[in-house]
């Protein structure tokens, strides 16, 4: 690593009242002392990076011409945020990014007033804004809504919902499209294309058009007049009917690494707005940072790296992630059957379906941000004879809940689920945790739901889920590497509805869904230890249920735990359902469930995350200790 | 009620090959006489009427043109779709419409072949019919999709991100874009005033301008050259830069009642389109039948009538229904509290907000349909200091499941969520009814939930959630009318996770959320004539669970039931799990959860539904007596 640069500027700026004493002149400066103090912060924290080299002129900008925090700034997904937290008082915390107990890699309410909305899913920003505009319209308090927005982000219907309500604001409204022509992959679909050629066609706006375009800057009384018509906006805009269509006055394209141009602009549409406007703003990801500039993805996320060379911290070798596996397992799917095809609302090398649409570009569909659009998309696939897999990361389904209800459930369609980055996700904290798509599917009357213990599991349920043409079926499996067991030559086609016991013992019982498989393992280890003979299922399956593995188990064992990665009305619910249900609680019945708690969890390394969340072995083996020695005459110890 | 129209040419249609045998000039009197059948059939029967009637050309010139069903057609929502019922193959069955066993009052798959895609939440259906058309493509099958969607749909945000992928499907897409300038109450939003921009401005396509800009009508080589340009349907557009920005060729306004416009425009865009193709149809909701056109909801959803007359059957005079006391008790806490705002997405009417909308006019917001948009926009309006009620059907907050986790909950911001139509909701079946969302909400860490056990209820919960600013908090209430309990002159804010004893006895305990409350009363009047003491508890909130007095009704009753309106995961399910989690069940718990059943049922009376469900008292009082019954040795008779 190298010594942190010098920044003798950017050291007078603790907040952005600070940054507004300085003469416009000085910006440049402070932009460049910006961009190598996230250069050298990111190189020691690993994170997201592109898309803040790319917005540093543009942080610096809004800062200096808007009343923040007073105007609500709402930075459209936050990974773009880190340039904005050092100049907003956090600089003194900016290498504890996204690290236990650091700052967290998006915006956060709890963290700072200049972050007024947190955010980590896309498309939020402009809704945002127009709340916090129109409140303040309501109240006759000043304050705008801004929202800084990604092309790619622009995708999300959201996005577009939000801008089809945007004249409620009035001038209070700033939507600032921030255009750099990819989100995390090369954008799709007819907007980005339209974006394409309002730039293309044009030339940016240059000092001289400003001057005469931006009302103003004429001489008062002009002004005045100007800021009558209906010229006022237009003089600015070369284009965006689009836009213009939906109720916005459009500015631009801008460069938005040319501060002489943003500052006018912004200053203009702060000063003389008439109604709600969006200033398409040009950037560059990556912008500044030649590794950066130089990459396929920009630098989008990286681990640690050398800043003088850009070489990336490399992950110790180990067994491959959950995410190739499945990507090569879908391969081997689509290659025996020309039906097989994926979707992926964005997210190709998240999801592995960059590999598959190497392999079979026709069958495999990027959407776009546009996970509804991609449910109902692949219902559509579904119902005239294909057999889509619809490749979304467990907190994004959440966007497309409805049509996995009224689509795909409603309609027994069989749509293919790969949920991945289910349970906790480690450094992107909260927001991306994947903690209730086993709650909110499993209550879905059609759906089969599965959850992988390890990578040949993976294997298995792709196959399964391949082969089950009869309705809907979801497979979940976390973020991060498998647990290197040997990956199976062919795959197996599992019996739907039916567990496995992984460990036979006589006395304990932990029935395990997914990856913590490897925790019961080693805590029925520790229980065996102290002489409690464990059994240990792997569950596969939450519906259907096994019930007749479950009812053996807990007619044959004197405790029973439950152990999931989700939320509360999943694994653990539906076994005490249909043990209730049963009656095989009526004669007593020593059960507990083990499962994430109640509570939003920040980011954290994944295990400390587990550790937190009460789901390692030790935690395992204590509550078995805990249940066996209560006292079954009502006294809980588990709760003291 | 009146005879059966007299529809000679209709009665020899049985499904659309019938209908492609007629002459272009005979259409009309086909479609006039599919109007008065239509008239005729929802008199008898109520539900969806102004829709259909608007649709009524376009439904015979789609049918006519196009080679339904290999062409697949979606009608967006599915509520305009009696009079296609009609003439594919449904005609004999009209009149069973919305009843128990009859005809689904949408789209659905299993009724017909020439139903591809069910549908009856708004905007599914460019998704699907891309879906459809992509599928085929693969294939090399032929086979169009074609959408048919209302001006109101296209502010869903889905219908965007669909419209952002229409070029996938090259010109095998079709979407005709039904414009009545309303869907249920007007529409809002820059998009509808577009739409009304481009009517405004042009005069519907004449026959001479058909014929002149048609390329198909040319000579032949001409012809071939007009396709080869792309003047082709550029020739036919007459504005429409919004779709083209998009991707579509825009065709259009045409005049949707005029046959002669309408199958000359479709046979062309079937024969000559070369990319996915937009037409925009203008139509009048209710045309062609007087009553209908008169009235300001065109007769969305009506009653049983009288034909001649238009006076709709009244229900019989009874309790308020909960849509009306929310939206009095929600008046007066806006009355009192200037911060108390509201906001629905399209359902004005539904939700009772058109009311408040006209004693709050600056604090009542119809965004659209735009769910996803409404919940963020709510969640800015509380960060910047309002307290928002967000007022939706519990089936359509599906659609901004995520918008509830990642920018409310994670951020514990105080939206308020009036959840109407939670729990079975009759003639509208499965598609609309409210099942899931005790299960989706109460998984949620900072969220309270609650649900209204009548109409007093309902008052206090508005109360109360309007007091509450720690986080969000969500309650639930039914469709249809309360049960007649006065309404409380001054609302008590109740305490947050605190239920209430309604009935003491010593035996049996029933614990019951929401409007079931009712059938567990007489549950206990029956097991009270048996001998069975019985108390009964209203937990009103299931997040956070009344422990306290659920661990006392545990320890002091023999049997203990749980009963809501709601799937799996819900109540019973966090009871269970508290109850285990204590250790309550070690020693012997007789308990059961009484639910929603795993199927998504029909359309029929709500009591009949209920019944259906397993929810009425003599269901309640049959698990009670089995469960008393049931022999603790381990054979269960509650499942023989």
């Amino acid at each position: 690593m190298t010594a942190d640069p010098a920044t003798p500027l950017l050291d007078t700026i603790d907040n952005p009242d600070d940054l507004r004493k300085l003469a416009p002149e000085q910006l440049r400066q402070v932009a460049d002392e910006l961009r190598l103090e996230t250069i050298s912060a990111v190189g020691q924290t690993g994170g997201h990076l592109g898309s803040g080299l790319g917005v540093v002129e543009l942080t610096v900008a809004i800062h200096y011409v808007f009343n923040t925090p007073a105007d609500r700034l709402i930075w459209d997904v936050g990974h773009q945020a880190y340039p904005h937290k050092i100049i907003t008082g956090r600089r003194d915390r900016i290498r504890t990014l996204r690290q236990g107990g650091g700052l967290s890699g998006f915006t956060k309410r709890s963290e700072s007033e200049y972050d007024p909305f947190g955010a980590a899913h896309s498309s939020t920003s402009i809704s945002a804004a127009l709340g916090f505009a129109v409140a303040n319209k309501l109240a006759g308090t000043p304050g705008r809504g801004i929202a800084v927005i990604g092309d790619g982000a622009m995708s999300a219907g959201m996005a577009y919902e939000a801008m089809n309500n945007a004249k409620q604001a009035g001038n209070r409204l700033v939507v600032i499209l921030n255009d750099n022509d990819m989100s995390i992959a090369p954008p799709v679909g007819g907007l980005s294309a339209y974006l394409a050629k309002l730039v293309s066609s044009r030339q940016f706006l240059g000092i001289r058009d400003l001057a005469r375009r931006i009302s103003r800057k004429l001489p008062e009384p002009l002004h005045r007049a100007a800021k009558k018509t209906d010229e006022f906006a237009r003089g600015m805009a070369m284009g965006g009917t689009f836009f213009e269509e939906l109720g916005f006055y459009y500015v631009g394209p801008i460069d938005g690494h040319n501060l002489d141009q943003l500052i006018p602009v912004l200053e203009n549409v702060r000063d003389a707005a008439e109604g709600p406007c969006l200033i398409h703003v040009v950037t560059t990801k990556g912008k500044g940072y030649a590794p950066a500039e130089e990459s396929a993805d920009k630098y989008h996320g990286v681990q640690k790296f050398n800043v003088v060379t850009g070489e990336q911290a490399k992950g110790a070798a180990g067994p491959p992630s959950y995410t190739n596996v499945f990507a090569q397992a879908l391969i081997a799917e689509a290659t025996r059957d020309s039906t097989v095809c994926a979707i992926t609302a964005a997210m190709p090398s998240g999801t592995g379906l960059d590999k598959f649409g190497q392999t079979f570009p026709d069958r495999a569909f990027d959407v776009g941000i546009a996970e509804q659009h991609a449910v109902t998309f692949a219902a559509g696939l579904a119902a005239q004879g294909m057999r889509p897999f619809c490749a979304i990361y467990s907190t994004f389904l959440q966007r497309a809940y409805d049509q996995v209800v009224h689509d795909v459930a409603i309609q027994n369609l069989p749509v293919r689920f790969a949920i991945d980055r289910a349970g906790l996700v480690g450094a992107d904290g909260a927001t991306h945790a994947g903690s209730f798509d086993v709650t909110y599917l499993a209550s879905l009357p059609n759906m089969v739901v599965m959850a992988a213990a390890d990578e040949a599991e993976l294997v298995h349920m792709t196959h399964t889920a391949a082969c089950h043409d009869s309705g809907p079926i979801a497979f979940r499996y976390p973020r991060g590497n498998g647990t290197g067991v040997p990956l199976p030559e062919n795959p197996e086609r599992l019996a739907i509805g039916k567990g496995r016991v992984v460990r036979q013992g006589s006395k304990i019982a932990l029935l395990s869904l997914g990856t913590r498989l490897a925790e019961a393992l080693k805590a029925a280890d520790q229980l065996e230890a102290k002489g409690l003979s464990t059994t240990v299922a792997d569950l596969r399956f939450v519906k259907p249920l096994d019930d007749e593995l479950i009812r053996k188990l807990i007619a044959t064992h004197e405790v029973v735990v439950t152990i999931e990665e989700g939320a509360i009305g999943g694994l653990g619910a539906h076994v005490l359902t249909m043990a209730s249900d049963e009656g095989l609680t009526d004669a007593g019945l020593k059960i507990r469930t083990m499962r994430l708690p109640d509570v939003f969890q920040d980011h954290d390394s994944p295990d400390k995350q587990y550790d937190t969340a009460g789901l390692n072995a030790p935690q395992i083996v204590d509550t078995v200790l805990k249940a066996l020695r209560h006292n079954s005459a009502g006294v809980s110890e588990a709760r003291a």
